[in-house]
């Protein structure tokens, strides 16, 4: 099968030619309907330090994606063959006390798709049948692939109470984006937004904020001071991993206020604790990955009811044959989520996005 | 001043001229400005074998209102003249145990204004200064007669989880149709709605009740099934005080869901308790008032974001100087909330409602 | 080998030779080292009402037990050979849609070890690897036998706050004692036990209660007010199944607190919720099995660091090969928990348990 | 009245006659009965940075106490003369938004006893009656003056899951002492306290740690981690302020664990938030003060049912006369809780106490 392969040590990736993945009998096979590009995978792309350190070619990379079940395992239940499945991309080892304790996002034995095991740029790829998710009912593929980092959002926003808080997304990069979309359509309000560029933004604003701050032109912890009649935020969704934005963050939070934390930096963080977060009241948690799999579940309740829409959130759909100009798109921050088509699907419009999904297997190209 | 007096144990009331209230040090004086209807005031006025038993003549009742702070006690901070405030119309002790731990929502030495106390159908009310809260900011004061109301619709839907979550509302008199808006601004979804009556129904409809069901014509356990695959709903909301309801609402549960009972009734409960509750792992919560205050600043946080919107359920505004009107449309459950304009107050459209709102004190008729 | 099988639809038992079970490939075989009697098991030997319509013989019953590993299916991973297990008797499926919400405790395709699938009256029984718990370190084979039960006191006590609140355990049979147990290493007090008899309820003294009341000569619900300055308990623990004793507990609790119902019946439940429910806006929890696996963890680490003793309620240890002997003991209700020792283990005082727990295969009679 | 006055920016305190206090309408009139010594109050008394920024003399200082009601204003309900009461020395506004949503502890207008306002180094001291909370029954005065210390370590231990979780509790000062009393009580092991101070870490053995670290001597993050079979800690209570022993803490955790901070610094905090915190999927909170009264609650049950133990904690009993030598055994870190009796207490040994509780007004020195 065709495939990208990160083939050595070095930027960029190569179109390879690869034989097909095996289902091992706990594992489904998934034909790659649709696949995203995550920052990380532009991370790998770039081979930057962070990748250097981690990445261990050769390597099928991207894990953003849905997939149609196109063989399985003996011991698979609960799946059959044609059905649509986004994929959560962690794979817990399911024995270890964190997994016994339902805490499987934090498994110490985890495997992350693209990262440890062959990743979505590819025609074909085999996960575990646990980690395949039923895409919600009527949802566009180009959405669809986008739910393993919406599900980053909905974690997020739900780690605590949402209804009737105010909120600050710091960040509005895809997650940052979601989280706006998600916030708004649990019941929070006031929605502030942050960020360095204008093109997001303004995502941000069709998202559903209420208020956006180019940080470079205004002060945002003011800004939500302003918001909230001087008494600061209920909860910050920091998405941006800027140490700098999560000491303002507690700032610009009330007193017993929550921080959650799911942008990531190689830098420290250094801050006032004393004043900043006992003196305060306040919460910080920290973010990773999706609760297995209570966050799919909330994640496409909200989907199928039509209270969530994320539509605005995906700006471009590309082939995945153009990946390097897709990664190029990406690196130039002009941009929401990048989906991909992979090789002999069909692109199309909305319509056509609608008309593709769920067809008779024997119509699709 | 003129006020509404339930003067003789019989049904009825008497319009009547009475002492104005004095506030006791820590309490405000509120000239009232709009007030509605409850349920409760209608068994008063029929003189029902509830309101013979908890009601003690001569009594001014009508507890469901906004208010203008027109003078104060001594003690009072917090509060200013010219303030317009909603009325938690449960008085805690502030001082037992219960009050202690924050649940003065069911405080044992609880006093309820318009039945243990004079109440608001009335020119003006005395009230405990903290059970003044202040009003959303530009809110109409019809909508703002109606935030007591409304508080125990916020109370029963966010009691658990919600966001993500299917919900049935059983029973769509106003405080059900107030939980349909809470539940659909909070992410709740699918939403179904039941009653006995069309016009209420379309009501549910309009507030966004994704599905209704006449009782009388279908069966709604089976739609709530079947609008959830099977599985049953997550959440019930129960406003009618049906027995026969309830035990049909742990029917239509799935599963470990929620059944938040507000509705009330003079029957007895009689169900299998051990197939449909403990088999099932159900929660069930009695839903009493609000919590002082959470309750009324999430209610004030989704008013004031726009998340929530209750302008549907307001179908009726009339001259508070027609209160025998008033009852009778009430009785003939054609109505939603009404709302009535005390004597001397301008009635008018939605513009007339913004404009008087918070006006100078000297322009009011 | 050697079980006892419920052969006909009658009262009894009889001791069979069957064939060896053998384990599916996600499924572990385990040598039975001790086995409880469960209040289920009594009504299965009598073929009561409710046995006659929930088992088809024949059937294979016991279900609370420790066993080790002795064989495991090829998919087995996490369990080696030797280990010590106690076994959570509810086969939840695992791919239904509240199994991927984490409450596989109220699967609805649940299956449940000796009443749906061969128990453990037997020599050795095999289940699903994932049912599969190692029994803490240390732990008395004896003790180890009870997990299961007394994984549902765990769950009961511990399914909301307990820390520092006022308890009654309605029922002192073995779950109840182990609820009295649990909720003492806990930080709960005063702690009141109900019984009807005083066997148990000096079994209730011994496992920490501080109050106990016999029902036929002294009225709970004052003494649980009495212990409470009048105020009634944070929390009940309903252990009996009797309607009237819930409806007393609704009494004895005080507003907004909790009853969490674990025991069963035939009969229904009829009270008034308006007034018990409703205006003293409690919460009633349906208590079912234990979540999977969090009260397995909590249970592990409540026994490993030595905060929770159960050593109390384990009365009797009695040879397997005397089932019907112990069936009688335990219908006499002169017994706590009830363990029997399969054929060829040694049984023997608290030395001999000790040694020969763990001990190298080899050396086991 | 006598009372120890800071009456000059300079190290060390003068024991003078000063005016009585009136009490406001709200207020209560308290005999200080035992009062103790916060390492806040050392800070004072030393005249350090700190509290050159924060105190302003001449303030009478001393907020851990145990008084007897000997007078009210007006306005005061739920409480009477000769009542023992220990006092919350937090003073929340109770009208700000933060304390109408029970976030009392944390009110941005807070003025603390002893800091913004007269403190109890003295004869009298008034105080908010709301802040008046009645000693638990049978208490002994030393120990109900240490209520406000040991409100803290309860907030700490009950702000998130504690029965059956592995915690360590970092500095071993009396709020960590107080920390292990409270976790064992409540279910916690095991239990690991860390300390430079040898004399302290014996004092943690005697409130119930399972094992004890002197940090300069042994590796704690390696010892929680061997205790827990490699996991790490389910909690850790963060009692030192140092922000080395916090990167420490974040370490020591497992996945997905929590650390309460309550020891303050005035020193930044630097780490690897990405690896330490979100990785990890890590809650860290700011604990400041008591949940106003919720945690005054917990604290009264757990001690008046006897599962909380603190006699261990209290070290020294001495004159208030002597408040020099008192300050300087502290500083000396040779410990635990220091106790003082005012001018005309009668000090005595345990038996005294009891006696000296509750008696007569008469017959007290």
């Amino acid at each position: 099968m065709k495939a990208w392969v990160k083939s050595r040590p070095a930027p960029g990736a190569e179109l390879a030619e690869v034989p097909d993945p095996v289902p091992a009998p706990d594992e489904v096979l998934l034909k790659v309907r649709r696949v995203a590009i995550c920052g990380t995978d532009l991370h790998i792309y770039k081979w930057d330090r962070w990748a250097q350190e981690k990445i261990h070619p050769p390597l099928i990379f991207g894990h953003e994606f849905v997939g149609e079940v196109v063989g399985m395992g003996a011991q698979v239940r609960g799946h059959k063959l044609g059905d649509l499945v986004a994929v959560e991309t962690h794979v817990a080892c399911g024995h270890c006390r964190l997994c016994r304790r339902n805490l499987g996002h934090v498994c110490e034995n985890m495997k992350i798709v693209g990262i440890d095991r062959p990743g979505a740029y590819a025609e074909r790829v085999a996960i575990p049948a646990v980690n395949a998710w039923p895409v919600p009912h009527g949802m566009p593929l180009e959405q669809a692939a986008a739910l393993e980092p919406l599900g980053n959002a909905v974690h997020s926003v739900l780690a605590g109470e949402i209804a009737g808080c105010s909120v600050a997304v710091t960040g509005c990069g895809p997650i940052g984006l979601f989280a706006i979309c998600v916030a708004r359509a649990c019941g929070a309000g006031p929605i502030l937004a942050t960020d360095v560029n204008d093109y997001r933004l303004e995502l941000a604003r069709s998202c559903g904020a209420d208020r956006t701050v180019q940080v470079k032109r205004e002060n945002w912890v003011d800004a939500a001071r302003e918001m909230t009649a001087g008494e600061g935020v209920d909860v910050v969704c920091e998405m941006s991993g800027q140490p700098t934005v999560i000491v303002e963050s507690l700032k610009a939070l009330r007193n017993a206020g929550r921080l959650s934390l799911l942008g990531l930096s190689s830098q420290d963080l250094t801050f006032d604790f004393s004043q900043l977060l006992i003196f305060k009241g306040i919460t910080i948690q920290g973010i990773l990955g999706r609760r297995m799999f209570e966050t799919w579940h909330q994640m496409t309740s909200l989907l199928e009811s039509g209270r969530l829409d994320i539509s605005k959130t995906i700006t471009h759909v590309m082939p995945l044959a153009d990946l390097e100009d897709a990664m190029r798109t990406l690196a130039a921050q002009q941009a929401g989520k990048i989906v991909l088509v992979p090789w002999g699907e069909t692109t199309g419009g909305p319509a056509a996005k609608r008309s593709s999904e769920r067809e008779p297997a024997g119509t699709r190209a």
